[in-house]
């Protein structure tokens, strides 16, 4: 495509071809809700222990993985079908970027989901959960301003995402302190703590993931990549 | 691609096309020895208290960061200018896909220089080296066959790749357990186990990144996407 037909239907391909782009943002932003829920669930379980609610996450994964695979999929064929360059391009290889850091965002609820079932068996161990309420709440700013902005195609937006990442960053240090000290104070906070420790890690890892996203929405809307770019550098991208 | 005017000129099309190709897959196998080199001076830099082999591996990250955007580049011009289908877009797109794993990897080697140089000023404690290098050498193995599986496009190669991953997350795990041990023994041994536990948790993350190169072949060659499937049906997929 596109051969002869095409091109006297052509007002009603391309609307078609709009509508096949909408899909696949619309699917990916379905799959970005799961997996802001599944981490909103996760931080949930942890500090409630609830155990059942962790092993809903856990079983809720699968759905994340399946429809990572839906959307991969659907952004092949349109690749192949419709052959989109310029912005829609980007768009397309995109949403194939960001599809594997949701994936990944997935797999850090279901792993603090298994510390949650863990932190519950062992009995209540309040140490470090405030931190943990704190990150939690400031990553999952974080990843719903990202799919806010790709949503919105907010460079913007975007670029305040990647601006917070390196408070998140300085945030969970502080935190690692923090368990470090409680683990020398009583050898027998240590496999407790450490457990805390793995899932201020995992959010940790949640915002680095946002700013993934955020990234590739300045990518879509301005053409340039900011990865590994002086945040001075990404300034001047968006400030266009 | 192809049309009336390909047709006629279809084999000079077609080997520009193939040479685009090819030097897309050089290119990326280059970033991949670099890679492979990093991890593996990371493991050294560590194990020997080497700090100023942890520099360089930290500055040369940078070029790391600067190959991925030269690959994804080329991968994005390859897809808008020769609109490939079937296997060879396949091949660009697992590219794209790979070359966030291999970068992942080089931040997985400038983390544990990170820890290499903290060892070294903190002066040596062998406790957990022994596993950081048994975790080390079978995580770079895994690595470089799953780019050789790449270059030669051998999915049996990234079949046994994937299948090595649930061996490294036992002897990961296994790792984890002394190491605890260790730092409730003498609480003086906490800090610097902390350490080494990033560093093994590094390491198995590089694992998880080959098994996902592997995937990622086994998609090129077989056009069957074996993510978050059973290991039986990745066995049928590449079988067939």
């Amino acid at each position: 495509m596109p051969d002869k037909k095409d091109d006297v239907y052509g007002d009603h391909i391309s609307n078609k071809f709009n509508d096949e782009l909408m899909a696949l943002k619309t699917r990916f932003l379905k799959m970005g809700g799961l997996v802001e829920t599944q981490i909103d669930s996760a931080v949930k379980a942890l500090v409630d222990g609830n155990g059942y609610l962790a092993e809903e996450i856990r079983a809720k994964d699968k759905l994340v993985d399946r429809m990572e695979m839906d959307v991969d999929e659907e952004a092949m064929l349109i690749i192949a079908r419709r052959q989109p360059t310029a912005r829609d391009l980007r768009l397309v290889i995109s949403v194939i970027r960001m599809v594997a850091d949701l994936e990944r965002v997935g797999d850090e609820a279901k792993k603090i989901a298994k510390f949650a079932i863990k932190l519950s068996e062992e009995g209540q161990s309040p140490q470090g959960y405030v931190e943990v309420r704190h990150i939690g709440a400031h990553v999952m700013g974080m990843l719903h301003d990202s799919l806010d902005a790709f949503a919105r195609l907010d460079s913007e937006q975007a670029l305040r995402v990647m601006k917070e990442d390196k408070r998140v960053d300085e945030e969970y240090q502080g935190a690692a302190r923090t368990l470090l000290t409680f683990m020398m104070e009583d050898a027998r906070n240590i496999s407790r703590c450490m457990s805390v420790m793995w899932v201020l890690r995992a959010l940790e890892r949640v915002g680095d993931h946002a700013c993934n996203i955020a990234e590739n929405v300045i990518f879509m809307v301005k053409g340039e990549d900011v990865r590994h770019t002086p945040m001075e550098e990404a300034e001047r991208v968006v400030g266009r």
